[in-house]
């Protein structure tokens, strides 16, 4: 075993997270798009990091990049995501890809005889900040792309397939992203916790035991406009009012499933058309719902639906929810865990093992092969937000216990 | 009396007011906003058709066109205004300053010898679908123009003061554009009903008894931005589902109150950042409250308010409650809405006496002189909607009654 300095990975780790954080479209805030020229910029950083690490580095039709070395048909994968949500911490993703930089870098400088190669990969669509879809670069690693995905549109009306060919790419290139199955020997990412369970047990590092599935619903509920003065009150089909009262409806849905971990939130509405002195003739809404037990997400998808439809008609009011993104729960391989969890007792830390309730590319690479992830602990919980916060000790813990577990795992 | 033919009335009318709506902002929908191109050569249109009526034309510093005729200093002011909601039909507002025309021009024309002036108004600002305030207009030419409305932004940040500049106006100019209370005999104004009274009656033409007061709320809920899958339910501070809940709270509020005509509208609501996956941090929503009663509706805004606050305790959110637009109950002067009706019934109509419970430019010069409404038949009492639709025989049955009341004014 080569000996580690935590510390001086820490440091290191934090530096180049703060040099990624200076490339943002906006000046005071984080916000860092899929395909949009600050993708592009950093990607060009981390391309630059991957080269000097000692990596061979290409970018396949996604705009994922990878930085590999070993001659091996055998990767083992160690990847996260260049994207951030707007106005976004920097910790988030930016950590996972500087982790498997920092912690591959030793092996490849030393050209050490390892029964299998590394791939490094930066992805660059795990937020669905820019289209209504999320892990569309990991999907095409993993060979589960989903062609409809291309004419989804962002918000200016550009559809991935546009953006794709404005960032230099061809869509035709997709299938040839994919990793061979027999190929990926397995994939793990280091990503911070995201919420409070590590600090609450005192313990920097965690191993992930699964990741929550998740359903994402667009509900266009349209009624009828009119003049704000003159409809009285029970003539209207208030297309948000409606709305709001379906919002509460899911609160209370989840809210019953607190045992599962269960969590829903409605993150975008709009109303039309948006005047004070005009009752609302269609509001669309946003609604994410998330749980440990796949069986239970889809039985409260199922329950807000019946609620949705059974509010639209209590006001005569018209309701269509379309599902635009599901995800299964994800378990992580109980093989890699274990390799995880030693190698954090390595350190002298106890690793705990908790489930993951945000989504990762980690939920769609462990369609390819066994997946798993280390957690590193953050302040307060705090994640998308400016406030988001991981100590540089704790950073250099998390490079360390990935350096021991390129050194114990076996390939297979 | 001069000889009166409704229906060649109503056609002129319908052919200007289809010429008038072809001025929008957009090629599929009407939108003509205060200050805005469309604003310009709408008033330029009615411009040239006061001209050809013979009034000479001026404009004053809040781009009100005013056509007039008559030596006299005591004037009839008879007007409505030229903006429009978003999406808007083509009658609302149009109809006013068109028949004012149409009503009036017959006068000019004969040189006729009558103990008043008369002067068609076009307002610019009804609506207020561009700043956050109405009737900016016709407070100008009431004298109880805001000075603090000038700073007032609309969408793009542009203040009323930089849009009056750029449409060539001048703030200093509007203490002027007043008229002295001693001259204003008597505002009369026409506009469709905007509700379904007169439709269930089957009668063309409505006498307003008084104008409904409103007043008008931007509500600001400030929550804590974080990750829609790692902050459990209870520790969340959504600071949109707050809002939704306020919103229903409105609503069960002035349903309370439908015996007075309450009705509250939540028209437009915003939520920051805006992402599918993030809990929101702050929303920030209009209502808009009417009643007859003044103490009722001013009651139902402090009920509001004590329920906002409520919600916002509970939920461990903050809550910042403006009223930016707040107008009192307007009554309509009896002696004129006599008139009016013996007008009506002159053509051989009942006059329906009904309030009114959408706002009018009526309400504001009912602060400088003796004002009254004209109420005509709208089809199912739909307005502020493309579907909004008032027959050429009722808008010809208007304009004649218009006419009577002129010969049969006093100017006192």
């Amino acid at each position: 075993m080569t000996a580690l300095d935590p510390e001086a990975l820490g440091a290191r780790a934090y530096a180049m997270i703060a040099e990624l954080a200076t490339i943002s479209a906006e000046p005071d805030r984080l916000v860092r798009l899929f395909l949009s020229p600050e993708h592009r910029r950093a990607a060009d950083l981390v391309a630059r990091w991957m080269h000097e690490a000692g990596f061979s580095v290409s970018e396949d039709a996604l705009g994922t990049l990878r930085g590999g070395f070993g001659s091996s048909r055998r990767r083992l994968l160690i990847g996260s995501h260049l994207d951030t949500v707007i106005d976004a911490g920097k910790y988030d993703g930016a950590l996972g890809v500087i982790a498997g930089i920092l912690a591959a870098e030793p092996f490849a400088r030393a050209k050490a005889k390892l029964p299998f190669g590394i791939d490094v990969l930066a992805f660059g669509d795990e937020e669905g900040s820019r289209f209504p879809a999320t892990t569309a670069s990991s999907s095409a690693c993993a060979g589960v792309f989903d062609q409809a995905t291309l004419s989804l549109a962002d918000a200016d009306g550009v559809t991935l397939a546009a953006a794709l060919r404005a960032y230099g790419k061809s869509p035709r290139d997709i299938a040839a992203a994919a990793y061979r199955p027999q190929d990926a020997a397995a994939y793990v990412e280091v990503h911070i916790e995201q919420g409070p369970v590590l600090e609450g047990k005192r313990e920097p590092l965690g191993v992930v035991t699964g990741i929550v599935g998740q359903s994402r619903l667009r509900v266009t509920v349209t009624g009828k406009a009119g003049h704000a003065g003159t409809v009285p009150m029970h003539l209207r089909r208030d297309a948000y009012v409606g709305a709001a009262e379906m919002a509460l409806a899911l609160e209370k849905i989840v809210r019953a499933h607190r045992d599962d971990g269960m969590v829903g939130t409605v993150g975008q509405i709009e109303v039309l058309p948006g005047a004070v002195n005009i009752i609302p003739s269609e509001s669309v809404f946003t609604v994410d719902l998330r749980a440990l037990s796949d069986r239970l997400r889809k039985f409260a998808v199922e329950r807000f639906q019946d609620e949705a439809r059974r509010i639209a008609t209590a006001r005569g009011l018209g309701v269509a929810i379309e599902t635009f993104h599901e995800i299964a729960t994800a378990d992580c391989a109980p093989a890699l865990q274990d390799q995880l969890a030693a190698s954090i007792e390595d350190l002298g830390h106890n690793p705990i093992r908790l489930p993951s309730g945000a989504g990762h590319d980690a939920q769609v690479m462990a369609q390819l092969c066994p997946a798993a992830m280390l957690f590193v602990r953050c302040r307060g919980g705090i994640s998308h937000n400016p406030a988001e916060f991981t100590s540089v000790s704790d950073m250099g813990l998390a490079i360390a216990a990935l350096i021991r577990f390129i050194e114990r795992f076996q390939g297979d």
